[in-house]
């Protein structure tokens, strides 16, 4: 059910399916599970889609023959271990009465369910599981006569959060849901219009970023035309960024609500450094999340930074898990320390955030075994305490270590010498913004929407 | 004809298909094009092999199906744009007289040409193009009796590279060429010995490193005993191992001819900050190969590191080209500036070696586009000026921009402010070792074999 | 657009899924496109379909997942060319708000259009294009409350061809339209109730056949009770069963509506002989379906039969076309002579009907290449003048020879010394009912539905 | 091991390979395993082969890269229940000293183990387990000069049977073995030579008939010119074609030995109706075998000849078996009675041999389930008591049911009301020869080389 993913879509451009690919291809960090690429050529809309990384889903001759200068694209995240179906795989595309239509989407509804069930004692016949399929059916069962005003009867039902490119045969519609949970950036390539999630993907096809597409916005492009709509109903909503994309999710060479992830990312180190400052050797990150707030806690600290831990790149989602009898592979598989960088030294060592703690566990076990004498985990994040239902893909309360256990106790569950967080107020300081920005959930579980009961039963069995 | 590869063998172990499953996939970066195992149970030997990666060409089924207490594995390197033939992918398994032989190879001969005429003139039928195959029918068409008769027969006809791993239904082999152009390490597991190109493949299934099988040496496992042979004939050979696989081959988490790659790749960095130090705001590395010795010239020249340049790490092999009408994509697919740490900074960029030149002139022009005032260029080895004809996949002479241009010209024709490389002597003083140690052709054109002809005309036309 | 294929359901069996294999591996001659099984256990429809013969679609890995009591299979007919789309693969599983349903379709709705158009006015999205999904949608669309009801409702909307087999978590209905185009058997296995298309699925599977369904009936079967009831608002239906199922389609080992395929097909032959007799040496069957009636023709006459024209059983959709400047290899893929039977001989040769004329020209002269001093060409069915909107998948009026042509001028097309078509009187009774039985639109024009335009037309576009 | 195949060759027209295609496709009741095209264009050799029928192994694309005026093809038969090698699929190609060389071969040599184990004492390494193989190491091995001799020095070392055709860059060279055991026919096409198994395969592609390759005949073709040798050293080898040929394996509509396959069988048909007569209703064939002898039959008694048992053509190779405790499928796969046909009649039922009796049992028994009086048996072949070691896949002699039976223990087996084998005398004779002609080995024992006790020991194994 979590919909974490990235979008890209360009209007008007005599190479819109290969600038797509190349968008995916930048985003691929945010969903390695399926991609699929729409094109419209003013007539019908084609596309191509399945289960695999955009270099594996697209070749020259499915590419070359999505013709058309309008088109959208999607990456989908992998939720761990589902088993999903291929009516899950987006971009949308359906025919219905006013012709075709096809939908990206990045986010997550809280109401997704409560409307799918509605829709359904109403006739309607669901594909998939998606929240995306919901947008969908509300707009082809909407009484309204024209698309726009279609699109925006469905949109003021939606609660939560929805990045959205809408294609239909003459319209591209790229829109942000009022809270403004994910990032969805605006750019412009030799006067097409594009957007895209983050905008490294922009950099890639040469294009220049203009401008986040505001909370609450949708921009249309028709003939030739944009225009800015509100979404109606939701004036009130507080503008809640979600912070996380700056502390792990976002490709650090990305700019996302206005500002540089590496900078942001890095002044997390910094801060850090001053809040939990410790007398060490050596600063090593968790690679590849933790490299850059271990510059940043370095350059503060004066500690040298080394990459204590080096990660093997070529890890893939089909790796053989050893049999019981055998030793734990754990981390390694991901992980190997430079014993000669860890050998009799105090190490800290900095990673984003600590969910299970497992994981940590083990990673600082094997700093100890490579001879490290001292280790001392440092987190460029505060503490996860609450689950996130906007698209962010964090287990239940009851598996956050942080929701259940003091920092001390963690420290000692990971045993490590000392842990310490970056302090929420600490982060939105070096996010460079306000409380008014962001949305810290996850962290101090003020959710800026409600959430249904039979949601949050809903993910816990998951 | 390039055979740039990773190897593992494990002797005596139930999980023997697994731990090489694990093997290869530690030594991945040696070899991504295709991967393979072969697997004894006393009896008969049973291998899969197939191109891609190990994850992809295995699943549990098949790694399941091979069952033996005895394994050797192969990543094979692709050399690039060649359309190879399965016949080429290793191990080699073959029956004949005496039963089962299977074989993993890591080298390039330079005798294989002259030996394979030689061979066909006595109706020996070759299946594909491998040195390795040569290696093979010697052993074959040898007139002694017994196994270790033969083999060494073979492999005193051999001149080249060759670390070589061979396995029949009841013995091990480990082989390093008398003069020990690539790595082979020994280690233990459980009791169990191992061995690996690469020391990285140890620790991912932790076993004990022990030493390195010695240049000229055969170490033959049967019965459970170890016994030590040296290859005959080449008592004189120089000592030659590869210093390249220190610049850029190995992984730095691994230790090869006995030194750690990491400390000797950042010693390469700091001996090259002191050999051509230049007034600068930031050091920033050309990823991954340039990551190291960027920490080691930003210690030792104390300016500030930083991961200017963001390499995407989903870059596939099949990524499709933008048509001609379409603006260069350039690098720009594997790399991508964070302009903000660029951004009116005088900058050193450090990469591993300058082939061509065309790539580190598209990465200086993305640097100074990026907003960068001035941009030195540091190169951790010395100019490359000669083809390899031991296993690293050089072009020929001519292609090689140091061979025909001064470092002055290179600079002038990679647009950047200033360059550098590391000097020879500054090299193997930086490996810890001295002239006997290492084989420097690459850099001086002394090859320690005389190199055929035919090998020199042939490495032209392909 | 055409539906013409076979189906199969089995309720109460603990292999229900290996039985429906079975039963669509023995209904394969009516539909090669694609095969599918939908199966349940009571709580949940699971099912597997694709393009295919029923043999290349399942391996035992994937029948044995399909576990369950009740399954229903469908085969899918290929028209010429088209390419279709997996969405109109059957069996179609939906999940709605009653729960799953699944259903396979074999005919054709005459006025599938008209109710698509509406249903997608009111919100509906279709997946596919076949005329099966409409009757999906009216069950989910109708207002009724209990199941059977809604489907009720929905059958007395369809106007047109259709055995239907219909299963949901608890239910198994087998329906056959108010006018019994299509056969629907009902038979016991084990005390199972089975239903397929033609009885010699009961044979294979050792099954006894009970009776046909009705047209007009729906049987249901709910907690091991079978309720028989009539589709409302149809009672003055004229039975219209059709019968080119007898000419062409069905297998000769079948019995369909309550009579031997076999009797009835060499009752053809015997009936053409007497219409249509001829002084001749042989005669010889276009094989396969003219095989039967040439056995009859022989019998009838006294001429000897023989195998004139061997067939090569191996022709596969996929043979690649000669190139333009290459000689026309025609039908010789498919058909052979045998010249020592036909040198210097008078012969009769039987075919089941003239579409184009263009085939039968090919053969009239490749009998005579052979050394055949006449051809006497002789047709087991009227001449076909009429386009078939029940299922069978005949071109429109213009491309039919006969529609156009007397036969006189037909037999001077085929190039034939004489050509006889069996009078529809004869054919009837031969088939020894009346012409209260049978649908013989395609030879007189008498369409027992009224035909909308709009399909003609969209016929003729096809 | 067992090597029953088509073999088809071109040389010197411009769609050599689609020629080749078009030959494969008519002789594919040959083999249906693999199929292989091996084409030169005088220069180099290319080839496409996979396990398969030939129209799913070759698509149009794979069909126009195989360019060349020269080529030749292989279909393989399929040995039950071998899980056989990829290599083993012909035509084999190899590359030795003097260039490049292709192999298509029909027939099973009986010294192949003694020749394969002496080339392998000499250093040959080989890589499939077929006799085929054998062949082209001795040419490869040869001491001789030039391609003839070699080719000559290869085959005086062959016994047993061989229809063969190979092929360099330059030359196409057939040839049948000493003996003739199985056929190889001689053609033209618009002035190219052209070879085939059997000559339905002229007939598809519009070639001309001209005569048999010779027993112990080479024809060799070679710029433009086509020259005869006899193979040495086996000057009084007795002619032996294989009679079952005409029993089963050709095609009804060929031409083999210099008669028609049509005719013979229709003679062995007539032949067991004096050698047998018997008071009866009806005459059915087991088809496909059956068929035409039943004609000869039902000619010469006058007793009329029905279609009585179905065959379902769509079985496939994949069928997957009912499990243990579901009743058996039996033949009934294959074969369904029409029991309209059956009922009450005494009933003449003809299959071309009986091999163990239990699918003869099989069939008894569903013709009187159908129905039937009497059930009588005839058999248009000698009991089959000797195994083939010349091509044909018989089991060993112990289960071969008429070498340990007597003919009324084998019709109390089967539960026939009576059985009739053809007299070996009466086969003969109907196929217009002597004894003098034909091998009839497997019905008495005398074979015409002598069969190494190593090859008859090694049978039993398989």
């Amino acid at each position: 059910m979590k919909e974490y993913c990235g979008i890209f879509g360009i209007y008007n451009n005599p190479n819109a399916a290969y600038y797509t690919y190349l968008g995916l291809y930048a985003l691929q960090h945010r969903g390695q599970e399926s991609a699929g690429i729409a094109v419209t050529d003013g007539n019908r809309i084609d596309y191509h889609r399945d289960f695999g990384l955009v270099f594996s889903v697209f070749n020259s001759e499915r590419l070359n023959s999505l013709t058309g200068h309008v088109a959208i694209g999607h990456n989908r995240y992998s939720t761990s271990g589902a088993s999903d179906s291929p009516d899950n795989v987006q971009p949308i595309v359906v025919s219905y009465k006013l012709g075709q239509m096809a939908i990206a989407h990045n986010g997550n509804l809280v109401n997704a369910w409560e409307l799918r069930e509605k829709l359904e004692d109403e006739g309607s016949i669901f594909r998939g599981t998606t929240d995306s399929e919901v947008i969908v059916h509300l707009i082809v069962k909407s009484k309204k006569r024209r698309f726009l005003e279609r699109l925006m009867d469905a949109l003021s039902k939606l609660k939560g959060a929805y990045s959205l490119l809408v294609m239909t045969n003459k319209k591209l519609i790229a829109i942000r849901d009022p809270w403004g949970f994910r990032p969805l950036c605006m750019g412009e390539l030799d006067g097409s219009p594009v957007f895209a999630s983050e905008t490294c993907a922009f950099d890639l096809i040469g294009a220049k970023y203009i401008r986040d597409v505001e909370p609450g916005e949708v921009v249309l492009i028709e003939n030739g035309e944009m225009k800015s709509y509100r979404i109606p109903a939701f004036e009130s909503a507080k503008r809640s960024q979600c912070i996380f994309e700056f502390v792990y999710f976002a490709r650090p060479d990305s700019k996302i609500f206005g500002r540089s992830v590496y900078e942001v990312r890095k002044a997390f180190g910094r801060k850090l450094a001053k809040e939990h400052p410790v007398d060490a050797d050596v600063v090593i990150p968790v690679p590849d999340s933790g490299v850059v707030p271990s510059l940043g806690y370095s350059q503060e600290s004066g500690i040298p930074f080394e990459l204590g831990l080096i990660r093997n790149h070529y890890v893939g989602r089909t790796f053989i898990k050893p049999q019981q009898k055998m030793r734990d592979i754990g981390v390694k598989v991901k992980l190997n320390p430079v014993p000669e960088l860890l050998k009799g030294k105090r190490v800290v060592v900095i990673d984003d955030s600590i969910v299970r703690g497992t994981t940590s566990r083990k990673i600082v076990r094997m700093i100890r075994e490579a001879g490290a004498k001292e280790v001392h985990m440092r987190i460029s994040s505060p503490p996860t305490k609450w689950p996130c239902y906007f698209g962010i893909d964090t287990p239940t309360k009851d598996q956050l270590i942080a929701s259940t256990h003091s920092v001390d106790e963690i420290c000692r569950y990971i045993e490590a010498d000392s842990l310490g967080y970056l302090s929420i107020e600490g982060m939105i300081e070096a996010a460079g913004g306000s409380w008014e920005d962001y949305c810290t959930a996850c962290f101090d579980g003020n959710y800026p929407v409600d959430i249904p009961e039979t949601v949050v039963r809903q993910a816990k069995k998951e």
